[in-house]
């Protein structure tokens, strides 16, 4: 079986190349090669039992999608996309990579014709826009409050048509926001729901800019890891028509976060956490989804972390080396 | 006001310039000039009270879309589509009509900067896709199940998120199929629903190849007229982020519509409808939608038939004069 991971020097990009070296198999299979490609050259990790190709380029140059899929991949991971902010900035930018990018990707594969590789696209909760109902099913429409939610919904659109006429075996997962997110604080609006639980854990003041009582939907790095090897393993016959579904997670509010904090690294670190509200954040944030109803995800057999503390605990074992700063 | 109508040439598009001379005003302003374009010339009907300009002009060639917006029109119908069964049988042609060719006078319109118009999309019920609840409300999602339907759902999303960014006003507007569809017997897997009002009633036979339990979603010219009609005059603000819905429509059976046929106009023009079975067309039907909830579009004021008896009476007063073939 041979892998294509577009946006592998991301940081879901490095981890999911992480987790198949570890594995050397996906969906049963073992792995013979990995085309790792970014607009960036990735790094390539050492030890991986397989042959590693890594390649930068620009998708969004058309006739790059050719090169990038030459090697006839049997699955390709399209994890590339510039993110929400940066495509609320940048028009163009966030409409060239996010729609044309994927599209030119999908059309290089109808191209081929008769090729069908399984393509595991990540979407994303910011297709759906507020108001919302208690949970959010899957049968919710999109509406997205962004160009980035409406650049990943255009993407699922195509997706389920090149799915249904046959060019690819496509499916599409809406990932919660990712939590604890490792490496520096950035300016994201949401980047507090991690820089909370991470900063105090490393020692440092973390800002918290809006009340406890603030809800949303998280996930592990583990746990988007394993939605996306379970994506890539599926037999998706049992999605019909229907290929894009939104991932399970965690539901919790900001207050739940820190208690769970609390919890398992106690009150001096929790203590780290400096409140200081910010209007613009706030607002933003209520725009936001914070819970939804994944019966669908959970019978095709996508398993998120049981709890905030799970989260946090990842978050220990998997970056801190199972510790922190007391 | 300066008017554009792009697929003027359509059936719609030639019904909408007819009202638009009778009324000689929309949205209570009066009308100076009317741009009609299409791939082909539209016809300039005489009598017009303000000046009309014709186009013959591609827009999926790049640059023609700023020159069909060259006038600053201040309402834009977009009514212009390659249909279902020719997006299905041509992938190319429908993705460049119908997704580039809505993009590219979207992006002329952004390119001009606060510019503004008021842009009327017309969306379709092929957003949707089976299985479906009893009644399809706004919120419900969009998993087309042809291209033109993605196509559309995608025109959707480009519309609320260049609306939200305040490129343009845009309303978009999902029409029910349209019956009765004048004019002359066609090959689409709908055309049956309009045939067998149409035929009789010209003296003729129409055949009939699905059971008379079989439900749709109905709309006549006259109504679809003053949805467009409505969707430019709107206040837009009552919109919010969701500037696409569903509009109303009469849900009925085939056995309804063979029965308010033959309580307008007799027995014996119902009678010149014949049953031939034709299972692929049962198939293709099944998957459409039948009934829908449209609280929010008569909230704001769009008004559908009252009944199909009320569809097959403005058949016979708009195209027949009023009479029918006894």
């Amino acid at each position: 079986m041979r892998i294509l991971i577009i946006g592998a020097a991301g940081m879901i990009g490095v981890k999911l190349t992480a987790r198949l070296i570890a594995d050397g198999a996906l969906a049963g299979k073992p792995i013979e090669a990995l085309d790792i490609v970014d607009v960036v050259s990735p790094t390539v990790p050492p030890g991986a039992p397989f042959k590693i190709e890594r390649r930068a380029i620009d998708l969004t140059v058309p006739g790059n999608a050719d090169v990038v899929i030459a090697s006839r991949p049997d699955v390709i991971f399209h994890l590339a996309a510039i993110v929400s902010g940066e495509a609320e900035a940048d028009f163009d930018k966030g409409y060239r990579v996010n729609l044309d990018g994927t599209r030119y990707l999908f059309d290089a594969i109808r191209k081929v014709g008769g090729y069908l590789p399984r393509v595991v696209f990540t979407s994303s909760i910011a297709v759906f826009g507020a108001p919302f109902p208690p949970a959010i099913a899957d049968d919710f429409f999109e509406t997205p409050l962004t160009s980035y939610g409406t650049q990943k919904a255009i993407g699922e659109l195509l997706l389920a048509d090149y799915s249904r006429r046959g060019v690819m075996d496509g499916i599409g997962i809406r990932l919660p926001t990712i939590c604890v997110r490792p490496g520096k604080p950035n300016k994201a609006a949401s980047g507090f729901f991690s820089g909370i639980i991470r900063e105090p854990l490393a020692g440092q003041e973390a800002v918290l800019p809006v009340e406890e009582s603030v809800r949303h939907w998280f996930a592990s790095p583990r746990s988007a890891i394993g939605f996306l090897v379970q994506a890539a393993a599926l037999d998706t016959a049992k999605l019909g028509a229907r290929r894009n579904l939104n991932m399970p997670g965690v539901s919790a509010t900001v207050g739940e976060e820190i208690s769970a904090l609390r919890r398992i690294a106690g009150e001096a670190v929790a203590a780290r956490i400096r409140r200081q509200p910010d209007a613009t954040i706030a607002r933003i944030v209520a725009g936001w989804p914070a819970n939804f109803d994944t019966q669908r995800a959970l019978a095709l057999g996508f398993r998120a972390d049981a709890s905030f503390e799970d989260i946090v605990r990842a978050h220990i074992g998997d970056e801190l080396g199972g510790t922190w700063v007391h």
